[in-house]
């Protein structure tokens, strides 16, 4: 039984105010809240039980290592990989996607070939590869959604051409909630021998995930997003693919050896993590992650499709409001305009004095703004702990925001 | 007046014991604990001050923002930096230094171009430039140190050549203990054109730095040696450096506009900060840095030299123990091994039974131990919360170990 109520009573922030009325949070697509596990498991760490990891044989190093491990384990169980030592530890989906970049695409793509990829990708699935455009004479090929914000699987697939390297694509769009059928890509794409990159940021938090169905051979997640620590992560990356890379940060720990004239490196997944790590943020992403599985996340998934329904219905009752992204089985997260002369960011401005926080802006995700011809939108995005009290709080803001603006 | 007891106990994990035994930590160099204020400030940003920074228009975030950004004048004001825009948050020195070779190094060597750097670097800023050896053809000229491990600057100014575009060096060895002269080296280098990188990473623990008066080109430091969380960290960059740099990760933040086939990146320093930076731990960082300043880094200084002096003389005592690093003004930093059949791990475990915590190995520095023609070595490294009975503990092990194994 999803008891709301109860689960909100683990998050310490969501009982606090702002200006002078309570939090609703609805920013969740920028950063998650954390349960008071997770900050438990943060100050143990560091009142208790911290260490470097890796290269001690005291108490302390041994206990902090054998934390910091088992949190592979964990992140191996959340995204159904089947072999641990395939996750490897970021500080989050940025730094996977360029450790991809850097350390798999670079040495491995010429100029002519190109990386297809979709319109609503976010700049941590696009910055990386313009570096490849504007390095080495990558092209990049876009894939556009259609009005509704839907991702035509097959448009994709004809996308893949013969000079086709790499598709990189996201799961869920962090503006629109459109989720993407990355199975049905990833098997046509295998067929043609191209690897498939999945941003999973968004979707991770919002759906069960399982690489091993999927059948990718990148998948990048953020912490911070799934009510982990800043600066945690992971991407798990098929081992056939980490045998064709070459490292990417230098420094301890992912070396074997040493000399002046000579280096030889060390095993995945060490080979791809350089120097002291995140050590109590990913040991908070482990508790994050366990907190999520306690929960089920078919049941999280469950509690936001109710969610997502009633907020699309209050918000299709406000027809002086444009909706960016309307496909029936999309995430709870919710873009949108006004019509008239108000800007996304005094909209969010309002709502902020009302206790609604909302995200304003562009929402790292350019080409998507472009090619929906607009230069910001409001974005509600909704969390496991959100309730249908917390869309009427938003409906009212907006009501006020519009009487001021419209 | 500096009262390392009343300090010790703003150090909550001094206060347990490990193996029954009080903890006596002296793993330093590998990593410091943390005072109440830094953890603290860590929940406090988690239960009750969190959002995602620099993107939203919201009170929490605006909240984060501004705590976040004040950050980067605290580190100005640690380092001596007369402008916090020439301050890059990392995660850490690794990810600094590769920062420099990914950003500023690649794009402007050649093969045949040489990197200067002394032999006890850490692997932190020895393998980001073996990369560019192995992928670029730049060579390394390595500038040995004596027998006392001190390091001459002018066999390190001899080496800077006409091919040379970088002297890459620590200020302080983790290993050894030996302050490098580097504001000397930093003034014949700047003469010849030369810029130079210093890894910070120790000696901004042990003693008052100005990057100014240096007068170099990179500094890094590493946030969870400074008594800060784990991933967390800084570089300062010379303006003029940055102007040289293209940028390194991709991803949000770091960009102005991203379109389908162009992107254009935002100034320094965010543009060398890609994706959702380490909020929380950069947060953390600068009450680290505040709880140092407080304390005073001469006052820290002077505390650590004490306890150098008594370590030292206390191992001088130890006629069957070999401490590589004599120099007279070194850090509060021993490494030795153990005349006859006894193994650095084996000494720590020993040690360990005793709650005294050192570390044993190579110390991420390969071709140190290749000069000293060793494999591994015991190191005992000291904080500004180590006390002389803490030293006694060390020698009371130590005549243990050697009883069981000498």
């Amino acid at each position: 039984m999803y008891d709301v109520t109860e689960i909100r009573r683990d998050f310490p922030i969501l009982s606090r105010e702002v200006n002078g009325k309570p939090l609703v949070y609805l920013d969740n697509g920028a950063s998650a809240q954390k349960p008071q596990v997770v900050i438990d498991a943060v100050t143990r760490g560091y009142a208790e039980e911290y260490a470097n990891v890796h290269r001690g044989l005291h108490y302390l190093s041994n206990l902090a290592t054998e934390k910091y491990e088992a949190v592979r384990e964990t992140i191996a169980r959340f995204l159904g990989v089947p072999d641990a030592e395939e996750v490897i530890n970021t500080t989050g989906t940025t730094q996977g996607i360029n450790l991809v970049a850097y350390g798999w695409a670079m040495p491995n793509m010429q100029a002519g070939d190109e990386i297809v990829l979709s319109v609503m990708e976010h700049h941590a699935n696009i910055v990386p590869w313009h570096f490849l455009r504007e390095r080495q004479g990558v092209a990049l090929k876009w894939v556009d959604v259609d009005a509704t914000g839907a991702l035509d699987t097959q448009k994709v697939i004809d996308a893949i051409g013969p000079r086709t390297k790499l598709v990189a694509i996201t799961h869920l769009s962090n503006v629109l909630g459109t989720v993407v059928d990355v199975k049905a890509i990833c098997a046509a794409a295998r067929e043609k021998g191209v690897p498939v990159l999945v941003d999973g940021s968004q979707a991770a938090v919002h759906m069960p995930v399982n690489v091993a169905d999927i059948g990718c051979d990148f998948y990048a997640i953020t912490g911070h997003k799934l009510y982990g620590p800043s600066a945690s992560g992971a991407i798990w990356i098929r081992r056939e693919r980490m045998d064709e890379m070459r490292p990417f940060l230098g420094g301890g720990d992912m070396i074997r050896e040493v000399h002046k004239d000579e280096v030889t490196y060390n095993d995945p997944p060490m080979k791809f993590e350089a120097g002291t790590p995140g050590i109590v943020q990913q040991i908070g992403l482990g508790v994050a992650l366990d907190y999520m599985m306690d929960l089920g996340m078919e049941n999280i998934a469950a509690h936001e499709k109710a969610l997502r329904d009633y907020a699309r219905a209050r918000l299709d009752g406000l027809n002086w409001l444009t909706v960016q992204g309307t496909t029936p089985d999309k995430a709870a997260i919710f873009s949108f305009t006004m019509q008239g002369a108000a800007h996304a960011h005094d909209i969010s401005t309002i709502l902020d004095k009302k206790g609604v926080a909302v995200r304003a802006g562009h929402h790292c995700a350019g080409p998507l703004m472009d090619h929906l011809g607009v230069s910001a939108t409001c974005r509600a995005s909704f969390a496991l702990y959100n309730t249908t009290q917390e869309v009427d709080a938003l409906i009212d803001a907006l009501e006020l925001a519009h009487d001021l603006f419209g």
